[in-house]
């Protein structure tokens, strides 16, 4: 987990069916470059005929001209091999926007993990459809804007907040606690891009008031879960789930209480993860490298 | 949780509306008696105004004449504060009528947990419908009756299994992963006596092959569940659960064979309680004293 | 664990030897006085013969005179069953003085669950040894104060502390990652009122560097204990633990990183419980009352 | 996880200074052989400078002669990257010699989990030195050694169970809560081939009745720990540990109790990774591939 000088390393992130020859090819077309494999994790769910996922983090020699130079040839063996790829440079952080409605404690988890260098990323705005956060997104020096959202204006409303993600050349949007159903219109550019964080061990308790929902089944355990957001409301990607033992004693305001320990916590690692690239998306499923 | 000896304990448990007075009158009562208060628990939901659940520990002098001696009065006090009450004496330990099918792990644990003393009741007798957990009741010098079950012959079968329970003495029943739904009929003179293993952390996955449902969620985190059996499929008062962490790489047999652990454990802690007369179930929802 | 409204709600801890009548003598006494017992926890180590500890939340009828209606007669059986005793209205909030060296993750958790209200207690002033916590503590409004402590002006620099910590009308001291030992002169008037942090799972790894300790150990969980300071170092009654799995992928810098979060949620908890009085010590180890 | 057909699956253990270039060679070296990779697992302590750890796992052709085909080019491979390396065949099942003395349930635990093909492994014989666990291990008709042992006839008693283990062909041997230290001269030849479970989160609590002075320390939180044997008591590397919480009223006794549910699942995992050659060891500490 060392992180160290990370100008000259790169992240390669993979799926394509599985054969062999898949990881000859590829470390020997990054050693052909000089390059120094630091850590490659790969899952094959059906080793031979089904899908093969891979991460690979690899450092360049400190004279190499960037990752363009193996750009290329990756291109080509690609191809070859039907792949899904993505090549990030790990010395390029990527960028929130993250949305929040009355409640910020998972706001404020975000602030303070990106200041503090547990989530490698930087927080570019913060975007409400209540006031109440503006101060905590001031003190930490990042823009906040307003957006109203009424049944009347959510069109607009949509729109003004995606231009302001747009203009903070945002990369990731992550919904912390933001109380309003986007509309399939705004997720379809963003599709694995949008993380939120739902407060239940889902599939329990979709939907509204989760933790009332649970306070009334009478679980023995509450649970937070961050997903990538789809179009069916609460059933995309999970990412990462918690739980927190509970008993008799917690009435619907203190697993509310707790459930925000978990909360915080769950979307946070979600995030981090995010950040690093050590997550895949196959058939509503995530791989998360470790 | 020292247990030293039981002879002269007894274990109350009550059920009643709130008000001043209740701690008060029973212990007054209590040691009048000369008993001495082991261990006293008690929950109000809301307190002066909702429901008042208690469990009491006591012990009576060595020369005390059993618990019969403070019954008359608690039947005078439970009539004025309109309590649900239940007195047993520690030293009587619960008998189990456990059914099984296929898998015999649940099983197992409880045949252990119970020749180890550590769940404090004895298995009066095994039912299975099928006969492969026959081998392993024998092994523990625990009587085996293989009674199967067709859509044919429903009715005779619960009809042959209720009349081995009763002729067993047996005033538990675990479902110990029996596969098969009891009818109403059977349910309804054993209310809040049958204890279910849910292979699922309920209420996500209810009804059939959960491990499946999981996998194809992409849960992080599977779960098993113990409850109390009611008319309403997966549906009862859930007496305890727990989870594990999992990720992408566990395929369906894979939660299943850690699922195996989660249930066993589950399981025995639920049954363990319930021997040691630690539930009240109210409205659905289960007050389980630590 | 429902609140509502404090005004009429005493708390009372008792520490005494185990004998019949003690329930039953004080839950008579406040139903004389018209009391409503909300909370009942006790525990017998070794019933009829060993101590006998009790946390007793009870209200008292809106038109009582506060609590001291109670205090004569609680201080008559007080001491005719040889109790020490403790009673507290829950409507006086805790003060909490916050020593903090260069990390203030801790430190920070503290201000903002006080804030929120999680930790039912004020911060009335924080003091370190450092500089780099004050903007932190401004920002949340709270009395900061820098006490430069070196071998040479420690015994003056104490007498500094101790005098702010008087005049700040605090009455717990936290130890939020404060990195020098106080001296037994400090600690006497201040016994089992000062909670600490310690980065491990005690008693391993008990001194300097912990997670440096963790990883050249190998061992699979971190850990963070909460404890009230004694005199012998990393030796006082613990009052909180918790542990995070990890792997050899961790080096000391990612230990100290996912120590961090265990080390405020561990210390936010024994503050909380420290803040509800839920807390008795006895013979170095504690009774928390859940 | 799938295991499918093994026959033709190899399973390659790495360990050498990293370099670039390693991953390549190997990856290459298989491909040429048509070998599928199955899983590949790395980790690099210090990229570019430090120790490098790989597990792979492959399929050769069905048609290929065994994994002898590709060993001569691995022995060369090897010495030009200085690897310390293992080739073993999936298909071949690990042999354990289960030592034990008076508490069984970990040697249960075993009998039970190789029996159902959870630790894929075989027990060939048990040895202890009291008689009382042979009925069990008749039970799964694995053979049963009794082999008395006292300060006088240690040596003797050593060199009848390493003749024994010997005569059991047998490659692991698990301490199953076995009371007795092994000489240095037993230990020399299974060195990282002995498991031992200690009844403690290592290293709390070294030496003898582990729980007995966790209670006296009043920690929240039991542990287990499964570890190599090496002449250090206590002190090989650990492969895994984990925990259950306790409170003030868990006695020595209930501390056991729940002790024993810890150490059967901590030892049980530990013996599945081992028979899954999941474990390289390095200055003492484990690299856990998962």
């Amino acid at each position: 987990m060392a992180s160290a000088g990370l100008s000259n390393r790169g992240r390669l992130l993979v799926t394509c069916p599985d054969r062999p020859g898949l990881i000859a090819t590829l470390s020997e077309l990054l050693f052909r470059h000089g390059a120094n494999i630091v850590n490659l994790d790969q899952y094959a769910e059906n080793p031979g005929q089904g899908m093969f996922f891979m991460r690979l983090e690899f450092d360049l020699p400190p004279d190499a001209d960037g990752l363009a130079v193996v750009e290329p040839e990756l291109s080509e063996v690609a191809q070859r091999f039907q792949m899904q790829w993505r090549l990030t440079p790990a010395s390029q952080r990527k960028r929130l926007a993250v949305f929040v409605s009355r409640e910020d404690h998972c706001l404020k988890e975000l602030l303070w993990q990106c200041q503090t260098g547990e989530i490698p990323a930087d927080i570019a705005v913060v975007i409400s459809n209540h006031p109440v956060a503006e101060a905590t997104a001031r003190q930490f020096e990042v823009p906040f804007f307003y957006v109203p959202v009424t049944p009347q204006n959510k069109e607009e409303a949509e729109a003004r907040q995606l231009q302001i993600v747009e203009e903070s050349k945002a990369d990731v949007v992550v919904l912390a606690r933001y109380m309003q159903i986007l509309s399939p219109k705004m997720l379809a550019p963003w599709q694995n891009r949008i993380i939120n964080i739902h407060h239940s061990f889902l599939p329990a308790f979709v939907g509204a008031n989760p933790y009332r929902q649970a306070f009334e089944r009478g679980v023995k355990l509450i649970g937070a879960t961050a997903h990538y957001v789809t179009a069916d409301l609460d059933q995309g990607p999970i990412i990462e789930q918690d739980v927190h033992r509970v008993d008799h004693r917690y009435h619907v305001e203190d697993l509310r209480r707790l459930g925000r320990h978990l909360e915080r916590m769950v979307l946070a690692r979600a995030v981090r993860w995010h950040a690093e690239d050590r997550i895949l998306v196959h058939q509503n499923r995530t791989v998360v490298f470790p």
